[in-house]
């Protein structure tokens, strides 16, 4: 049977994440500061800032709050100082990313046959700012802030079904990221592979390929609408 | 300054719940029940349902839970006995309420300005089946669960609007009941309060006007719409 109930990764899966963010910071760092070294350097941070959640050592934080903590620390490594307001301007960038060509014709097909929405690391108000600034047409904006728990804890996946009322395997989780797909299968969730193999920028070298039997394999969210039929 | 983001009561405010849930126990209960007193006593027991929870003597549960308890005590009062899938079956109900005539095109002319949401008791699951199902056009789905606390407790308003990432004077609540309005009011939010004087039936004595000075005091969704500019 096929799931009901389509869930989203949304950094890299629906959004062009890393074009959006350098393009930002060359608006507000000055001009000698590589804009995408500095957003590359930004995003790295962006996992091991979940780890203390994850592990239990940090009561649950908005992703909000653990992205302005890592522009801070990438601020002072690139030597440069900005205002305080400027700097929490520049962190809610996250909240106007720019989606794929194909996310949001695709998306709205999907909506037409099945409950569509994130299952992302980002807050509410980021996927929802997102959301109304780029047209993503989601039934209902869940992710970590909802269940308190951060991908690819297994709760993330786990308490998303169950609010959504229904057992793991009418859910199918869609996206970018071998990681997140295995995560989601071990905790019985359907699974989409979308390639996004520059979503790393030219010379990306991880999740170019599906590198195992997801339940589909696509090259973008129009082709996953197509071969479901929507 | 007006609100940026619209936060709506449901039951009676954008959905008809009486003469859903009457329908759907006409079909589901024996030829002698009055499906308009049952309907009217399950939903009797739905602020006392939820008193535990706001008293902090009860862990938050979800409304499935509670209207199911609920339906029980009912079901006993009524001498009807169901099969127990068949309870389970009427007690999603709830889930596939009408909205009221203006509500579909009202929210969506709503949207086109503002963010839209509910700000309802109801559960996530609740609140998205019934969107599917009557084509509410939500930007998100809030209420009671994300925050884990049921209107009109201050915290259910408060929390809803840290999680949307704005002080609670960006925020307006949309009710037909003058108590919501009240709570919201005593946060901070902004009130509009819609009049749906047959909520409750043809000889309802509650909530048939506004009983204070409200931001704005309209008939319907629509006339809100029209008044916003939308």
């Amino acid at each position: 049977m096929t799931a009901k109930i389509l869930l989203f990764d949304v950094f890299g899966t629906v959004v062009d994440w890393r074009t959006s963010v350098a393009a930002h910071c060359a608006d507000a760092l000055p001009g000698d500061v590589d804009s995408y070294a500095f957003a590359d350097r930004w995003r790295s941070l962006y996992q091991p800032s979940m780890e203390d959640v994850r592990s239990g050592a940090r009561e649950f934080v908005r992703l909000d709050v653990l992205h302005l903590e890592s522009l801070r620390t990438v601020l002072d490594e690139f030597g440069v100082h900005l205002p305080a307001e400027a700097v929490a301007r520049l962190n809610t960038v996250w909240h106007r990313l720019t989606p794929w060509p194909d996310s949001v014709s695709g998306l709205s097909r999907l909506k037409s046959q099945f409950v569509i929405a994130p299952l992302s690391n980002g807050n509410i108000s980021l996927l929802l700012d997102m959301a109304k600034n780029a047209g993503l047409p989601w039934d209902a904006i869940l992710g970590a802030e909802p269940v308190r728990a951060y991908k690819p804890s297994p709760e993330a996946y786990l308490r998303t079904a169950d609010i959504l009322g229904v057992p793991p395997e009418h859910c199918m989780m869609v996206a970018a990221h071998n990681s997140d797909l295995d995560a989601a299968r071990a905790c019985g969730f359907q699974t989409a592979f979308i390639a996004r193999p520059t979503e790393h920028g030219p010379s990306q070298t991880t999740d170019l390929i599906a590198e195992s039997d997801w339940t589909y394999s696509v090259s973008s969210i129009a082709e996953l609408a197509s071969v479901l039929g929507c």
